[in-house]
């Protein structure tokens, strides 16, 4: 059963994942792994060799577990969390824990291993949003989740160890720290201005150009002010919506568009580069609020986190990111 | 000039740094940069190829900046941030920006070049532990600076760029997030316990024993309850001190002791890994105080920091620290 064990002067949680065990030997065997060739469990007419499906999207109507899909989401074979069972919090001395309940699902983006995202078509892409939509909504519906992230890691250096195209989700049973940090500045600068502090970043890139990287009618993409990597890259809608799960279909299609010509111009200006992206959204504990607005930080790795950044929470970015949306507005 | 800017939601600052400029075409070349042979500044002899040297230990009374030394503090070549200038804070909008003023330096550990610090005699540990204190000492006096992060980047995926043995420390303007989180949580400990939480997990760990690696007179080494990564260890001095740099010629012998011991053991057990490690020490801002306690924290880099530990905040560990401890123990 894994654990999550909370620090006690951060209060951070930190997973200790027994489904992942490692010893000694296993960093050093890690990447004689990693050439090992040939077979992708996430492969058309390899559906037996995952989990059963959560949901999937057939456009034949054919069965589950079987050919037929363009999409499916199926529990990681490796969960970092366990979905059964009670949370069971509990003090060690002067140490806090509980079992390590959770969700861990796999989004399978496309049935062709060697696809990249950014040259999904939009209808694909359009499926992979709506997707992320329909999971939050369901995984609300548990009491014991308080947050739903959505992330991907492509590429080795970005931590994916599957090359077939997925996204991943975790449902959490407490809100993760990263998130309440977000939340308590959107929410201490609402009170103090009585605006959205995402609403006013976009009134800001629009007026002043200088980080904008792409927009159309209902989203924006730029580079914030204070990016804390070369090329990270945030989308967010125009108007002010706080939870994800409410986009509308309309919506996820130009969602759809912009994704697609951001990941598109990075891939081109920074040829192929691993990258992480999060969903950044507002949990289950409440209903639509006025001052956090859901976004998606994409961040192409380029830097190493190293001594510096571990120490001090601060970042180095050797790429303004004046100089960056410069660089991604140029290509077409 | 390196610009330090503020994130609007999280209050945390980022370096922008203009010295270390990277356009697209420099992330895509760094590969082959880094394959280059041969010449390295730090070397014996190549005194010249270095800014001039800030301190140095020349058991010889030889001439600064010629051969004859067993230690250099040097300003790095391509800083972070620049020690001249004022800071003149200002806002652009509704964001917040500095100029980037503060030291960047590098400790060049021995003459060396491929002497690893597993393998330091305990006299050149504890010169380096020394000069840490002395920097820490001079620095304080510049009254434009809060913090000094001693930290060291050791191998490539540890963020290091220069394979000669090295640490560096960075002088900075403002208390960083991550210290600043971490005093304010064992202030709330203090607060409501009258005990320093260090001092506390400390006892806890000489009594539980499970998660302890070694210990001295003076000196105790464990892995925290909540491990962010596998075989994290920290070192902490035994009685409470909030300031590294009170530290008596005395502990310092003993800290070398224990601190050769730890990295001794990581190397055998982990078939020398990258790491970094970190000291976290009380800012220039306060004298002595009762709840914080300075530390090393040592992490071998074995894992990948990926979209759900970016999105969280949370961190994936699959090496309970138990079983590190155990692991580290066993090795003499």
């Amino acid at each position: 059963m894994p654990e999550l064990r909370k620090d006690p002067i951060l209060g951070r949680w930190v997973i200790i994942s027994t489904e992942r065990l490692k010893r000694p030997s296993d960093f050093n065997e890690k990447k004689a792994e990693k050439t090992e060739a040939g077979f992708c469990p996430f492969d058309y007419g390899n559906e037996d060799k995952t989990p059963p499906e959560i949901l999937a999207i057939r456009k034949d109507g054919s069965h589950p577990n079987k050919p037929g899909w363009t999409l499916r989401v199926v529990p990681n074979k490796f969960p970092a969390l366990q979905i059964e069972g009670d949370l069971n919090r509990e003090g060690n001395g002067m140490y806090d824990r509980m079992n390590g309940i959770g969700a861990h699902e796999v989004i399978i983006e496309t049935q062709e291993h060697n696809l990249l995202m950014s040259s999904f078509p939009v209808p694909v892409m359009k499926d992979v949003l709506w997707t992320y939509r329909e999971r939050i909504k369901d995984l609300r519906r548990d009491r014991r989740f308080k947050y739903v992230l959505i992330f991907k890691n492509h590429g080795e250096a970005a931590g994916a160890s599957l090359e077939h195209t997925h996204s991943q989700l975790i449902a959490l049973p407490v809100i993760p720290i990263a998130v309440e940090e977000e939340l308590s500045g959107s929410k201490d600068y609402y009170d103090y201005k009585e605006r959205c502090i995402f609403c006013d970043m976009i009134r800001q890139e629009i007026a002043e150009k200088e980080r904008l990287v792409t927009q159309n009618t209902d989203f924006i993409a730029f580079e914030p002010y204070a990016s804390r990597f070369p090329f990270e890259t945030w989308i967010l809608p125009r108007r002010h919506f706080s939870h994800y799960e409410a986009t509308s279909d309309d919506l996820l299609e130009t969602l759809a568009n912009i994704f697609l010509e951001v990941i598109g111009k990075l891939d081109r200006a920074l040829d192929h580069p691993p990258f992480n992206f999060m969903l950044h959204t507002t949990p289950f504990t409440t209903d639509q609020i006025d001052h956090y607005h859901w976004h998606f930080e994409i961040i192409p790795i380029l830097t190493k986190v190293a001594g510096f950044e571990w120490g001090t929470g601060f970042f180095i970015n050797p790429t303004p990111p004046e100089s960056a949306a410069g660089y991604l507005r140029e290509i077409s």
